[in-house]
């Protein structure tokens, strides 16, 4: 990037005008008086705005015309962060970071605004130097994406490389992930590495960490202590437990859901409290269960992605499940209504379905609650179809587990047997 | 049905052999002792079980080789329950309930076992004596469906009904409605009655009549009074607040989803809390917003159901987009993941959709919280694909803004115009 990204025209001019490039710190009085660093603008952008990134977090364009004064607080190259390389401590465990990307593994480049991955080592050591004092931290970086960009093939990438680690001397490993789709490759991990032998925790940040209101520092630190001091197995997601940077709550990688697009307390765990918190240096213990069912590590990294999610609605056009049959797909995950519904319409093309030899399983959209398809006519008569009631999984984990299930079974009784099997307590009473 | 309906073989053998029917109270002693009214059985039934609804509400399977001893508490006749006409009181408002089905408008014979719709006026002041005291209820039977099997046309006839009674003496209008799809059709008479001069409630129940922890009556109860008190207008879904008897909470139709399979308190309004409660007999307002946003009756009872609501997940196959827009759909609503993302491996089918005139908009399976798509670059994109974020709306209640919209603009630009007004507080702030 040019020190002028993105600006073009009369704002080029104005930056040229003003001594100013992208990345300088600046005091601009306007309407109001705006303090923050000059952004590079985008695609698409016109000519009339310069873009700075504020305090709080939130870029603003102010209108060139409008700009009475501009003062320049600092040049780009003082708002380049210093890196200090931490030493070792032979004392403490030892934690692997594997970092997937998302906005935790990044940071804005003050000085082109771009937003680039870090978290190697001493990076990291650098940006939340309180790590070194719990464990020594390996870093390594797998890819970088943000998780709306994480495939199915990801997650094999993801579990291949944590089956490498299953006989090492880390005491847990954390991947640092973006939130978007966090709970889908945690499942995925929980049903391809059931029983793995130290704790995984996934950890996102859904504000990034150039921003006061970052949640990056304190979940990773929050996961390391669980790592080494929790003494458990399982696949976690570890965030803020509430909007205060008092709690951080540990949920079971099956039970747990993004529940808001912005707040840092987005992820909950769906019915229930998180299986832990840490607050006041404290590990509080919510949970009875052990995450895995099995205790031997029995590694099956496969999947299918022939596996459909279809959420019900009135008015869903059964052509779409005549055309998913057609397609090819192995089975299909209904998001139902209620207590596991779908409306009469929708029976002849189940029915066909069914035939095919398609898996179809019942969730609900309500997603709190378990689906319970005896109450009611319309639940008998879908299970007289064929449809399996899957107790209370989460939608969105029920798909990936269908996907694991279907490429490790060897036909669809054997698949049901599986979906039905408590494996990683994506199941819960 | 006969006396032994579904009853075969041996089971029936048990039934006769002990004197029984289908509707008997008996107290059966098997591995542990069992109080109930003998249920009739449906299809597939073996013959090794008879099934007793028990006082609790649910159904229990009993083997008949374990049973040990049987004793008949009363006959099936004396179950059935006797209907009291009380008379009108000429100085109470008038409130008229329409009925549509759902457990709410079902109560359990128990001569028989089947669910059988109530509320003729009759039968409702029966079980609820409370409402006479409070307005005079006309009563109306619509249709008499489990709301999984409500569909759009059925919204059309309930709007058009309404839409008669617009210029009515009645105080407000009650609809009974099964609790799966209410918040659909909520959202429907919301768009389509907009400015609907008298105030609007949709009642139902999670747990039937016959059900100690039965939520109907106390439903209706809290909707009545809030019709006669209120003094407001607008579509409210009305049910139990939490999982205590003393609270009533009103959803503006707009902002509510059922969030629970099985709770009584399973609807919430998203992100905020309801717009009314009422407890110890007084009405508590929380919102200062006006339902609709027009003061004038403008109905607009039309729809086009060529809409799909998609939720994108990992793996989610472009080629389904591609079916749907050679099925000739008009809009497609997305559930992306966080602020409003969907992956890249999408953009092909989502360019193909936008040139071929697809209105394509954006909300968040999060559920929770605002879509934004200017702050990451796969946001940008989207934008730039021609995708509208739909601010705060619910999804479903998005899918059926736009099966309303589609019918009621002129052309894309009309429309997208229309799906980003706030009509009736779909958008909240």
């Amino acid at each position: 990037m040019s020190e002028y990204t993105g600006y073009i025209g009369r704002s080029l001019e104005f930056l040229k005008l003003n001594d100013l490039v992208v990345g300088d710190s600046v005091k601009i009085l306007s309407d109001l008086t705006f303090s923050g660093i000059i952004m590079p603008r985008y695609e698409h952008s016109d000519d009339k705005h310069v873009v700075l990134k504020l305090n709080s977090g939130y870029n603003v364009g102010l209108e060139i015309d409008k700009i009475e004064n501009v003062e320049k607080l600092s040049t780009a190259e003082k708002n380049v962060e210093k890196i200090q390389k931490l030493e070792t401590n032979p004392s403490l465990p030892k934690i692997l970071l594997l970092s997937t990307g998302g906005t935790i593994a990044s940071k804005v480049d003050y000085r082109t605004g771009a937003v680039t991955p870090i978290l190697t080592a001493e990076e990291l050591n650098s940006s939340v130097p309180e790590l070194a004092r719990i464990a020594n931290i390996d870093t390594e970086v797998l890819f970088s994406e943000y998780s709306e960009n994480i495939m199915p093939d990801h997650w094999l990438k993801i579990a291949k490389k944590l089956e490498g680690y299953s006989n090492s001397d880390y005491s847990g490993i954390i991947i640092a992930h973006g939130t978007d789709t966090m709970h889908y490759t945690s499942s995925f991990l929980s049903f391809s590495l059931s029983g793995y032998p130290i704790p995984i925790a996934l950890v996102g940040s859904q504000r990034s960490s150039d921003r006061a209101s970052s949640d990056a520092a304190l979940n990773l630190i929050g996961a390391t202590k669980f790592l080494v001091e929790s003494k458990t197995k399982g696949i976690y997601v570890i965030m803020h437990y509430d909007e205060s940077d008092e709690i951080i709550a540990c949920h079971f990688g099956t039970r747990v859901r993004k529940n808001h697009t912005s707040k840092r307390n987005a992820f909950q765990t769906v019915g229930d409290s998180p299986a832990y918190l840490i607050f006041n240096n404290n590990i509080q213990k919510n949970t009875r269960e052990k995450f895995f069912k099995t205790k031997v590590f029995s590694p099956k990294i496969h999947l299918d992605t022939k596996v459909a999610l279809i959420k019900y609605y009135p008015g869903f056009d059964s052509k779409i499940i005549e055309k998913i049959i057609e397609m090819g797909y192995k089975a299909i995950i209904f998001e139902g209504t209620g207590l596991g519904h779908i409306g009469k319409t929708m029976y002849e093309s189940i029915k066909k379905a069914h035939e095919n030899g398609i898996f179809l399983g019942m969730t609900s959209q309500c997603i709190e609650g378990r689906v319970r398809m005896t109450v009611y006519e319309s639940g008998r008569d879908l299970l007289n179809l064929g449809i399996i009631p899957l107790e209370n999984m989460i939608p969105e984990v029920a798909l990936v587990k269908t996907m694991w299930a279907v490429a490790n079974s060897r036909d669809n009784e054997d698949l049901k047997k599986i979906m039905l099997e408590n494996i990683s307590s994506e199941i819960s009473y």
